[in-house]
């Protein structure tokens, strides 16, 4: 085969350097999640298309990966259809699973299937990949990882402001500053029913979340293309751009939505939560944003946005609260509420803002010359003592020049490189190179365990 | 929906609990892997078709997962293919990608596509879920996942020795005692040769795998099937039959092999094993296992199993030297050396075993009693401040009746509840109560975090 081999597109290959980075997001968004009280879940990549069918609109439905049955798969289909060639008719014969979408789906399925093991209120967390057949392009990917924080069975408030101390704690122990953006649903269906067009909350909301993206004249043109009349834009601009402080905008919302029950409970909700927020001032910015919408119509509450301070990125993270979630699965009245950690813009922006640790976590630390022969059991004694003192340690495999033993450490950003010869041993001596400043040390061997870690004698 | 959602047949959810179990294997791998320097990469779920077909068989060919092309794709489907229903004709318009069978052909296209960004030699492991779609019964599942570490580019059989130590530590820290067997396929395509069979020996090492399974008679049956002469099996039988110490087996294999290049090789490389390996005991049991062969046809040099001692299980973990298993992709001679931890039975091991450790991981250490109203925000201080020193802790969402929080402390299995009403606040002052000893501790504020993470007053 003399074509080097590929991957799919939209699909990425992870090197060490870019695993380690990851795990650091990864290993960061856990411990704090568990801080919390959250516990990991998973599932399987493949769910029934019964479950994943007619949950993300007409248009996720086409972007769900299928699985061809195994088998002979298309002796089951009726003739006529494989005649006509008619794609809808035969996929439906020859495809039972599909690739999972998002979490929240298959997390949805999970609280119903296991009712009755789960304690609730349930808090869990899943990092895990998802897959979309999008089309490529830069910064989409057809594998890509959620990582989602719920807790499902609690009504209190107090859980989106705990979520809110989730988010703040992880990006300030990421070092990305952040703006978090919050709204609530009911404010929008406030605002949507005293512009006199209660009914056309979808419509609206989807138009005024691209605000930030099409600006306001642009949002006009989208209410207007979605059949939103004129004077029903011309009252709602005036409230979408409320100006001041959140305690300054939700004393105007009061005001202005003294005819809709929605709009007045949506605003006791936001008073509630500022309340909470309050007590354990967050590090970031925190904005009440009313064009702050997010497209998913299962939100019925709070909703949540994470924004990067210092770079034009998208959201980072994001959520709210959803009253059915279950519903769909024949459990309904459960409430809950969770936000989404965008690993891979996250990984984006920390790299484009330098904010990963040079070493970032588990590399190797130092590299033992191997001299072959009749050292061997001594280097290798040393490279166990090293290893029992919990130092990630390689022994170079061959006895080979110098001079690729040394290059390999160079290449691989290994610190430390311990030679060690017939006479050094026999004295109980060995010398440490610092890789960096090239700085040569001889020590005891006794003292090797405490100079690496340490880099220094104690 | 009446029916409870479901999920595909042979695949699983993992709930907190099992996850929690799994992660401390995983854990445990993955910190002694990158103790020998080993580290992570991971490859994308789906692979095209063209990497992963012809790899394993036309038997693995069938259990690959294959996954529709998306839009419209009976289009391209020539009309007699569709009307004849001739399904493998139409399975290779209709799908280009596949979900990934094993870890090895994906770590091979990997090298391949990356060669000249790898540092060699090059140490990796990977921890990922692959997919077979074969009949799921008891202990086999669809989605299982495999924990690979190789180290490619080095022909040295340190990197053997190595391999052992690494297995020999995971284990010994998992608590289950296992037996290592070892052997080389140098020396098995010697004793096909001496038995005037070399040509035969992938039908040959088919048969004496199954040793263990079918016993002597079995696998002479199975030679027999095979084409195998019963001459020839007569030839095999004294020298599989070997007994004693490795020493003692490799002495008279060596004799029996005067003929056989390849064997005498093979006994040369597991001598050489063999003192490397005597340089730094293993707690395990290490064998010399003449009837170990693993079905796998790309194994060249050293075979290595790993069986629980204490358990009829199958082998739980497993591997051996390649020479060529990049040639595949057109790179041909180098050579590389890896074992596969089944976490799986491992898993299952350690649960017949009782080997988990009761509180395993990040579970929530304290529930703080939600008393709501003006308490509040001392409580949610208190959480904080627990949470900043590191200790995982809830603050129940709700103030609802205490029967109903300290019941949900219960079922979580959270060993300690803080009981701090307004009164106790004001003085400064909490109560926790020990939820498995019943114990209450009335204690200053700032004991509280020493005190939960001690279990006592300092």
């Amino acid at each position: 085969m003399a074509q080097k081999p590929s991957i799919p597109r939209g699909t990425r290959d992870f090197s060490s350097t870019e695993m380690l980075r990851r795990n650091h997001i990864f290993d960061t968004i856990r411990r704090i999640f568990s801080l919390y009280g959250y516990l990991p879940i998973e599932t399987p990549a493949m769910e029934n298309l019964t479950t994943l069918l007619g949950k993300y609109g007409e248009e996720g439905d086409r972007l769900i990966f299928r699985i061809l049955n195994s088998g002979n798969f298309l002796a089951e289909v009726p003739s006529q259809a494989l005649a006509a060639a008619d794609t809808p008719a035969v996929i439906q014969q020859i495809s039972e699973k599909g690739l999972r979408y998002d979490l929240t789906v298959p997390f949805a399925r999970y609280v119903v299937q296991h009712r009755d093991e789960i304690v609730f209120p349930f808090r869990r967390y899943q990092i895990q990949p998802v897959w979309r057949a999008d089309k490529p392009q830069k910064g989409r990917y057809r594998e890509f990882f959620q990582c989602d924080v719920d807790v499902i069975g609690s009504d209190s408030l107090l859980n989106e402001a705990e979520l809110v101390m989730i988010i703040d704690r992880i990006f300030s122990e990421l070092g990305i500053n952040i703006v978090i953006k919050i709204n609530n649903r009911k404010i929008l269906a406030g605002i949507a029913e005293i512009a006199g067009a209660g009914e056309r909350i979808t419509d609206i909301t989807v138009a005024i979340d691209k605000l930030e993206k099409i600006g306001p004249e642009g949002v006009r043109q989208e209410l207007l293309q979605r059949g939103i009349e004129p004077e029903v834009t011309a009252r709602l601009e005036p409230i979408l751009n409320l100006k001041g402080s959140t305690d300054e905008k939700l004393g105007e919302l009061r005001s202005a939505m003294a005819g809709s029950a929605a709009g007045l409970k949506g605003i006791e909700e936001m008073e509630e939560l500022t309340g909470y927020m309050a007590m354990q001032p967050a590090r970031a910015t925190i904005e009440l944003d009313l064009s702050l919408a997010r497209g998913l119509n299962y939100y019925t509450g709070t909703i949540i946005e994470v924004k990067a301070a210092d770079l034009p990125f998208g959201s980072i993270c994001g959520g709210g609260r959803y009253d059915d979630l279950t519903g769909i699965f024949g459990m309904p009245g459960v409430s809950g509420v969770g936000v989404s950690f965008g690993a891979d813009r996250i990984y984006d922006v920390m790299l484009q803002l330098s904010l990963f640790p040079e070493q970032t976590g588990s590399s190797t630390e130092v590299l033992i010359i191997n001299f072959g022969g009749d050292e061997l059991p001594a280097l290798m004694k040393m490279a166990s003592t090293l290893r029992e003192e919990g130092i990630p340690t390689e022994l170079f495999p061959e006895p080979v020049k110098l001079k690729k033993q040394f290059s390999y450490a160079d290449s691989r950003r290994i610190p430390m490189v311990v030679i060690a010869g017939s006479n050094e041993l026999a004295a109980g001596q060995a010398t440490v190179k610092n890789m960096k400043t090239g700085e040569q040390t001889a020590l005891p061997l006794s003292a090797l365990p405490a100079f690496i870690r340490e880099g220094k004698i104690s």
